[in-house]
């Protein structure tokens, strides 16, 4: 064991699709490239992960501490279930790290579903906030916006979709830069009162937050890659269906390019010659810049990283995670969050 | 006014954004693409219109009559408000003809949420069905899918969107010729009751209508366009959200490629080489081939075309209604309906 700081990311070495290696790679880099990083405890198998670190030339590293989970939460581990059998998993342990105050974020590439169970039950939401809810980055046309929750509390009432609007605000004054982010809630159409009961509720309460968020309104799918606003709040299920969708589709139509740009070498050949565009918008598009999902609300941060995320993709995970303790993210949501609770709890009837 | 035959297609003259002219000339089509094709009464301003048939070469044509109407309800109009307002309106005659017999459809370019309100007060839910449903044909991988609810009932209960798999089952076998469709229920994970309990609650319903649907079982988000299923059943919020994301993100990737392939002359030619593969793939995901997004569930149908579509698009939206003439759509809906109601309100305590 090495010596620890005080402020420590910790690092769930065993959640990723490519294996440890790649995290011990990245951590690598993160150290090369942010110099007052934040002391990274990594977390999982100690045989595995020493000859790596002896590898990557960092087993020596000051910022760097190891500490021992002998289990891994699988993919396909359901969430309550692998709390209970795999106690000393990686990201149970990573976690815990955070409970017990030895480090303030986690960065894991391991299951959503299982990231939020235990994150939620060890940590508990922070004051004032009732659930936690996943914020992801997606691409417009000119830049990128906020997405909450996408996908942590499915069934969210008004009040904790009210909540989603101030976490995925100040993520995002830290994530993208963007000062007083223009809130938009969800909705599928702004004529007498369409969208539904819960979304009605949720707008009278943002409109009641002027001081606290910069609330634009309704927003509806159509407007959703327009620039109209920097975050775009609804509950769990809505978000993560939006996610999976645009997932999906683009997909869909690069599997459709694909095909058809390989059907006769003419084709072929103009491919090649405008790949650059080709490769200038998967790299608009790649989600590896933003640093992954965090689970906002919690008592600690949880970064949760693509499972599929090159060392690129977890360095810059850990860049946030490093942001997240510099900018002191949660004492800003806290206090928002109390102010908020005012006047949220006095609208809902 | 000409002679009308007793099975008749009343055609909205007034909604589309290209005007009568273009829907005049859909007619055209219709009647030299299809022989058998049903009565279709067109309904609008006389004024207009007679000089547009004139024009056309078919104002004496034995199929067609007219019917006037002075008003328009324009897209900007709040649905109740242009129903109380503007009762000689192209749209609230033409579904006036189907209330009282004189026609089985109508079709209508005109706005969803008119059509919607002044089809559900004026035609009723068919019996056994408590609201109608909005069905979108949408691309997958190798062919076509049904997504239903596409935005008519936002706040869907379980019966309800149980109601809306028979609904798009039914709708699939007679618009894609699928014999047998497998019917997915959206939800966002199926591992331990995720999604929500009105997601859960309608998975039980579906279950129990194996000698009615072919249910697959939940779908998720990123299995969307992936040919797992041919109708995709949620309420109506989130289907239209669905509906709104996809065409947001395509024209956010065909904005994006035409501002990378535009950067320089060497990409600009290679575009040119592999135009035939961006053609193809418009032609594939283009709504025109499929006739429009059907009104289900209603004592008539409605077909809804889009509001820009062109008279190709207006020809097969009117193929469609003869079809749903032909088959009697809606006697087999509501045979289904009665079967499914002995499960669906036994199952929902």
């Amino acid at each position: 064991m090495y010596d620890q700081g005080s402020a420590c990311i910790a690092v769930d070495a065993m959640g990723s699709d490519r294996g440890p290696a790649e995290i011990v790679a990245a951590i690598k880099l993160a150290l090369e490239n942010f110099p007052d990083l934040d002391p990274v405890i990594l977390v999982g198998q100690e045989d595995i992960l020493e000859p790596l670190l002896i590898k990557e030339g960092i087993d020596g590293h000051p910022k760097i501490s190891l500490v021992h989970a002998s289990q891994i939460i699988e993919m396909h581990d359901k969430p309550l279930q692998g709390m209970k059998t795999k106690k000393d998993s990686s990201m149970a342990r990573s976690i815990e790290l955070v409970k017990d105050g030895k480090a303030q974020v986690v960065v894991s590439c391991g299951n959503t579903g299982s990231l939020t169970a235990i994150g939620t039950i060890r940590l508990r939401p922070m004051p004032g906030v009732e659930r936690p809810a996943l914020a992801s980055i997606m691409p417009h046309k000119t830049g990128h916006f906020v997405l909450i929750d996408a996908g942590a509390n499915p069934a969210a009432k008004p009040e904790q979709i009210s909540h989603n609007a101030i976490l995925g605000s100040n993520y995002c004054k830290l994530a993208l830069g963007i000062e007083n982010p223009r809130v938009g809630l969800m909705t599928i159409g702004t004529e007498e009162g369409k969208g539904n009961e819960i979304v009605n509720n949720t707008n009278s309460i943002l409109k009641q937050l002027s001081g606290i968020i910069n609330y634009s309104g309704p927003i509806e799918g159509f407007q959703l890659f327009e620039n109209h606003v920097d975050v775009v709040v609804c509950d769990g299920f809505t978000g993560n269906i939006v996610l999976k969708t645009c997932e999906s589709l683009f997909n869909l139509l690069k599997d459709f390019m694909t095909e058809e740009l390989g059907r006769n070498p003419i084709r072929g050949l103009g491919y090649l010659m405008s790949k650059g565009a080709y490769d200038a918008i998967k790299n608009q598009l790649k989600p590896e810049r933003y640093g992954g999902a965090p689970l906002l609300g919690l008592n600690g941060n949880i970064l949760k990283a693509h499972g599929s995320s090159n060392r690129e993709a977890v360095m810059n995970a850990i860049r946030i995670a490093h942001e997240i303790i510099r900018k002191d993210l949660n004492t800003q949501i806290v206090e928002d969050i109390e102010k908020a609770n005012s006047f949220i709890y006095q609208t809902v009837s």
